[in-house]
């Protein structure tokens, strides 16, 4: 991966202020995935005491994203078209995390899976999966 | 819609601390729709300066689950059991709001539709359309 | 919408062969929908005696491939990027029917919603809804 | 697995009639995960004559389907919610298999995916992934 690629994937994290506003921090990642993780806080759960389905959604969307703008030149950007997540387990616990997985990048689609894991008696289980497409797009669209 | 019903609906809000970090707020509901919306704030939006796609998630996801809880008895509880959302425009201004409605309602599940409206020249465009299925649950599963 | 236009609608149906199978029809078309429909027989149904569910998914498939043809021009053609479909009722009768609508057509991309219908008691009723996602690609790809 | 559940997917292959129109065969399968194939034949073609988007969804539906099955009791089925296939590649040559798995089975709910192969310079490609939810029911919801 060259330097303009890897800046991308740095931008996608630091520049998205939801991110930062959910916790969402950036593990690691190479070409064709990512790795994320989310601390649990009370002010990221739903009525019922688990992470809200938004948390989890907003993980797999954003690390989708990320995972796929490992795979594209400088100049171009990628942005989600629709993201279809099911929801195995309700997620719990101190901290939530996420892989992306690049099945099929073309030239002006690309297709990411993610995983979102949650713990479960001290062992990791899987609390979503998510299947999304993105589009490749030119930069300077955002520049305007 | 009896009492115990529409109390469910307002907990459903009131109770998910998730929607308060993001400022989602219930604006309506009736049997088989709801209606919400959330004033768009720097720090809900992703990279490029758009809405991020987990506030517009997150948004149909919960007005989804507000719908399918019109129709339930009390006793019960709704839980996403997946969702899917297409992202049709970026949406951007002072305000996103959404309107679910339920596409049919069975015994243990519910399928429902949410539009996300955005502003665009003054006239309101759909930015994102979301289809869900909830599972009808026994509300005490949650209560241990 | 002009001639090349409606011709390649027309030819969508006339060229696939699977629809022929089938016995799947163009209903009409316009600007941004189509309709079609397909007779029931034994040997589309699934082991309980409903229609299948394959065969809800080409013909929503199909017709939602169709009406983002009209909206495109001569020179180019449509592909399926994503389909979900969601199975509201089981599909009987002697007849099953679909009109697919776009949602948004953008330069590369065309978001679109079908929904099947069947007979229940003399009133038609939804059997299943699906959202579809179709890239716009040049014609001359196909003729090597 | 015992003899009933066996059975019970041997049925879900032999009496459906739109499995046998197509072609589908049934390879293989153990607790949790089914495999199948299909011979492509012409009219099993779209107009670019490549498998139709619609064969491929029928069979990754059928598979998740019985893959599903292996899991469950005697006195008890299961039926499609909803399917979503995202695809990657034209899926064309003699032959299309696929392999589904179940992610996660639940008392009421059961996920799973399938992966759709395809032939491409004498290597298997993936041609489409699909997710998909199952219900399961009660079997004598279906023999009134």
């Amino acid at each position: 991966m060259n330097d303009a690629t890897a800046n991308l994937v740095n931008q996608i994290f630091e520049r998205a202020r939801f991110l930062k506003l959910l916790g969402i921090e950036l593990v690691s990642f190479g070409e064709g995935w990512c790795e994320t993780k989310v601390q649990v806080r009370p002010d990221l759960e739903q009525q019922h005491g688990f992470v809200h389905a938004g948390v989890l959604m907003t993980l797999a969307d954003h690390t989708c994203g990320a995972a796929a703008a490992t795979l594209i030149d400088g100049g171009r950007d990628v942005i989600t078209v629709e993201n279809k997540t099911s929801f195995l387990r309700p997620a719990s616990g101190s901290e939530v995390s996420c892989r992306a997985q690049v099945l099929r990048a073309g030239k002006t689609l690309i297709f990411v899976e993610a995983e979102v894991m949650t713990m479960r008696n001290h062992e990791p289980v899987i609390a979503a999966k998510a299947s999304s497409t993105l589009a490749v797009i030119s930069r300077d669209r955002w520049s305007a």
